[in-house]
């Protein structure tokens, strides 16, 4: 045996796709499945097709969801006001997490990249637009990364909207609660100092 | 939405159940797959139906294979005279990786452990025994981890064969090649020690 059977090799290829798992991951995980009874690996296999024909994105906010518009936009004890922006359905979740957000979000799926050649109109900023337009949202809070693209794209929504006299703000940036200011790079704590708040 | 959608849900949870993955990776895993193609995602979840169809374990060696008895078993340019004892599967294939071994093998799937309840009739070891009764093999190889348990099992079979005269080895141990002196525990250079050999 100088290489996987057949059906073992397919079995690692396919693992070794995924995002952070490398060849050896791949044989470990593929080893791991062949352990399990049938149940299990059907369990696990079916899980994969199910979620993948089940779930889609909200056609009003564009959030991972299995019905549509999703539990979000649906939730009228949520705020329908203020509307948070983000990149993806990930960062919903994180905002989620914390309980303290009630109003409604927008997932643009990606975030304005010149360099990886996405534009304005590659992300799903048009349906924002729109969705402003015919609603009474006063506050949009842009909460893509801080990063460059993110930045650049959050720049240049605050400046789409600047007509519109809808209020738009970014969230804070600054040393992380339980960080060291000895380890903090120097943009993020020249941001610390910006954004300081009178006590 | 205070927690996945259903059908991510799930998804989430068969990934969190593979060795290794933790939650935050299981969700990363899940949103890639959701990302993927619906040929692509069903090209995973086949291959895992598939190989969990397919792979067996070979009826005279107990190694995965995908046709009984496996092809190191019916490969007869190899060495019919010796056979390399290890733990699992992925032990045959680690070995098969450094090309110079080129006997037969046979998988315990496990070894002795009375601290778990494994005793020497919970592994693959009787039909070593039955199939060393049948053949002209003239060394048995022992290849088992070199910890309590792998050693324990090495001593037992090493005993149990003493009286049908075939010559019994055991993998060395020792400092692993670039490693260093300075690190290795005492054990190991206690064993790179009693197993020096003259130059």
């Amino acid at each position: 045996m100088k290489q996987y059977p057949k059906a073992l090799g397919r079995l690692v290829g396919e693992l070794s796709k995924l995002p952070g798992i490398g060849g050896k991951t791949a044989q470990r995980l593929a080893f791991h499945i062949l352990s399990l009874s049938d149940r299990e690996a059907e369990a696990l296999a079916n899980s994969i097709l199910d979620a993948k024909h089940t779930m889609r994105y909200c056609s009003v906010c564009g959030n991972l969801t299995d019905s549509d518009p999703c539990s979000i936009c649906t939730d009228k004890s949520r705020r329908q006001d203020v509307i948070c922006v983000v990149e993806n359905p990930r960062d919903v979740m994180a905002m989620e997490r914390i309980k303290e957000f009630d109003g409604l979000y927008h997932v643009l799926h990606g975030a304005i990249s010149p360099m990886d050649g996405i534009g304005p109109e590659d992300i799903n900023l048009k349906p924002l637009i729109v969705r402003l337009q015919n609603s009474d949202v006063k506050e949009v809070i842009l909460a893509t990364n801080p990063n460059i693209e993110g930045e650049a794209t959050a720049m240049y929504i605050a400046r789409l909207l600047k007509p519109s006299g809808i209020r738009v703000s970014r969230i804070a940036n600054g040393i992380p609660v339980g960080g060291d200011l000895e380890y903090a790079d120097e943009v993020t704590l020249l941001k610390a100092m910006e954004g300081r708040r009178e006590l």
